[in-house]
């Protein structure tokens, strides 16, 4: 069988048939054989000898979705009137809204809220600036900020098309960590466009989650903006990613018995996300990382396609010089990581790794390496998907990881506050609880972003980066 | 009895006292003496003999509070234990909240909402530009902006100190109109940075609501960005309370059964608003308009105190080239609009005014001219405030223009669509109910948003700026 991502694709359908008896039976058939699986049944009307349903159907994909409505279309005395896009629908509109968190019903209640009462509340926090933190949303508040230059596996679709994204970025921020994330896709051209507009606009926000970026640009923009505001600034796709990888890591070392310290790891991508890994790895103690790119593997003095992270990572990764393609640099390597491309390795080329292998293939929404094959090989198998085990998604670190920012009233972000997150999440699981395919908690475990919180404020507040000792209660 | 602005300030006092009877009474006569307002008594807790309440009470200012505190600690037996300021409390921790619109509860909620699905809701967008505003929060979403450099009555007190009152407008944006309005105060300095920030967040919002921005900057800005976006930007200082301002004065000449062309008035202000204000009723059919300012009356040739848009205004205006102070143009006026500053025009002022003079005070919180005194005056007097007859107040237009301009998912506003919003504004109210102190409507009377959003969406149609003609649903 080959291989199919399992993308959601949930149709609508309304039908209008004949009265009589059989019909539905013939429709559902209809459905049943062309592979359809029906998640409901409505009735919406009967009139002149025809009934009207809505039919609720599960399909494989777009191309699916047409062969089950032509095999519908194929029946006698039946008519397909309508067909919904049950994802297109749910995002109609947008997927978040702003609503009232003070009531407003009457004068009084707007003397209190707007002009005059509110003039007070200017006053104060002009007397003293800090004070936005408690008379605003500030406190609360994260902006969401894209260029729209490398959303999802899309590539640089623009800030329209990144929109539905954020929204649904915002929403996970709401669910998981109660923040209050508003989506801004601006129109951005390289990083000086973006850091303006995100110092423009902090006075605003608690914190700036920046998302979807490209590389090298992601680098620039977050590196000055750490420099220059004094609210956390994190990039997701780098810091977020970089830390469920190392929450995931430590807790498939501990499955396997081995140590961080003498682990060989071997990464495949260079971008934003791969970088941000090898500097997680590092920064947690691992001593033999081997970066590769389309080129292989990155070394001093390597001379094609380097850019001056590439420059970074050759100073500080490989530190036996090893030279070659990354089939090659995985030989006896106990973790290989993809954060690259789709399919690029055959699963066989996992056979020449060290004793129980760990092999993290996080390419989306088709991984590095095929899954049915790869986890013949490794003993610990993770993707990004939510079909297969060990669903290494970034919602179990940003939620949670902001809400212990904003808490604290963090006036930065930094590679040891993100570790605590890290070590946080992966504690979430019980050495008892603990197996090969469940090396992380579900993303509704919901343990996970109180814990990832509460180890993010008392780390900011250890490194002296928490306005206030006081969690927000 | 000196003039005072009925600022609300209300407090809660928790009081404990001896356990013993007439004690409650003691306080609450001893509040009631002081001139509070009790609004309401709550049992906390009663232990070792004494007795803890939370006593709210209204109070005149920060002032009285401290009275009314003072004389229950010199009661025997008496301690105010905390002070709570309920103004504070209610902004505490902002106004607003984002919360979502759709379910997130299982891992098939979450691949519709995230990925994968939502990489089918871009590639939608990617290929067709327009369906943004099916597909996401864009079309029911306004950015109010603001550099926070004319808040209120207050001035230049930057964007952080802004930010309640912009969360202020948002929660009025969605009450009345049911507008997702997200406040962003960033830092500008000056009209360039302004026009860069809002043209680079507009992928993300369906119009801009510019607010508290000082002249003349938010002239420059407004005119730039009306011809840079293909989203409507309004200016609510100037947009808003000239609609608002030609709605009160079409009921007020409806009242005194006098005809707009035939109209002498006098405006104080040449700021944003008394611009705006100008232009509006000019372009309602008023001749004879003087504009004036500290400096009195604007005419061709001055040249003191001059600036390019009262160059433009003394082009327009004042047709009998009137020299002269504002008391001195006020002879024979039948309007006097102040949108300038407190206490600026004894109230007989107003007896050398055409008979039936409309007289709109609408500095805020204190008005141009006394009101009890003024009301003796004018035929027709309103301010800006709630508790005098006649409350002009942004609020009927905003969100009720707003909602037109997003269900049309309009490119631009114009003066004609002002005027529309105007006019419908007028016509809430029925001529049997019209009288000289009901000129408008409650602000919250529900007829108000809707009727504006048809007039809006309408007058948008018919200028071609809508880009769709079937309304959201």
């Amino acid at each position: 069988m080959s291989y199919r991502p399992a993308l959601p694709h949930c149709l609508t359908l309304q039908v209008r048939y004949r009265d009589q008896i059989g019909m539905l039976g013939q429709v559902t058939s209809a459905i049943g054989h062309a592979g359809g699986d029906i998640r409901g049944i409505d009735f919406l009307s009967a009139s002149r000898g025809e009934v009207t349903r809505d039919l609720t159907v599960d399909l494989r994909d777009p191309e699916h979705g047409e062969q089950v409505v032509e095999a519908l279309r194929a029946l006698r005395g039946v008519r397909v009137l309508h067909v919904a896009d049950r994802t297109m629908l749910l995002h109609s509109g947008g997927k978040i809204q702003i609503s009232p968190r003070v009531p407003l019903s009457n004068q009084h209640d707007l003397l209190m809220v707007y002009t005059p009462g509110v003039a007070r509340v200017s006053q104060a926090i002009h007397a003293r600036r800090e004070r936005v933190f408690d008379l605003t949303i500030k406190s609360n508040a994260v902006a969401i900020v894209t260029d729209g230059s490398a959303v999802l596996g899309l590539g640089n679709v623009g800030p329209h098309a990144a929109l539905p994204v954020m929204e649904g970025k915002s929403l996970l921020f709401r669910e998981f960590g109660g923040v209050d994330a508003f989506p801004l896709c601006v129109v951005a051209h390289g990083p000086d466009d973006l850091v303006s507009i995100c110092k423009a606009i902090a006075p605003t926000f608690g914190g700036i989650n920046l998302e979807d970026i490209a590389a090298p640009t992601c680098f620039e923009v977050q590196d000055r903006l750490r420099k220059e505001l004094q609210i956390p600034v994190f990039h997701d796709d780098q810091d977020g990613t970089a830390a469920v990888v190392l929450a995931a890591l430590l807790n498939a070392l501990r499955v396997v018995r081995k140590d961080v310290r003498a682990l060989k790891a071997v990464i495949s991508g260079a971008g934003a996300a791969g970088t941000a890994c090898a500097r997680m790895l590092l920064s947690a103690g691992a001593k033999n990382i081997i970066v590769c790119d389309t080129a292989g593997a990155i070394y001093r003095g390597r001379k094609k396609h380097m850019t001056p992270i590439k420059q970074w990572l050759a100073e500080r990764t490989n530190p036996d010089d090893f030279r070659g393609s990354l089939q090659r640099a995985l030989a006896d390597a106990d973790f290989f990581l993809g954060v690259s491309a789709p399919d690029i390795l055959p699963a066989r080329a996992l056979k020449k790794m060290a004793r129980k292998p760990i092999v993290f293939a996080l390419a989306n929404p088709v991984p590095e390496v095929p899954p049915e094959q790869a986890i013949r090989y490794a003993t610990v198998f993770a993707t990004g998907r939510s079909d297969y085990p060990n669903q290494i998604n970034n919602v179990l670190i940003f939620p949670g990881l902001f809400r212990g920012l904003l808490d604290c009233r963090a006036r930065q972000v930094n590679d040891r506050i993100a570790r605590a997150a890290a070590r946080a999440l992966a504690r979430v699981l019980k050495s008892s609880e603990l197996r090969p395919d469940y090396i992380v908690p579900s993303v509704f475990d919901r343990r996970v972003a109180p814990a990832v919180a509460e180890a993010v404020a008392r780390a900011a507040i250890a490194s002296g980066l928490a306005r206030t000792h006081l969690p927000r209660t």
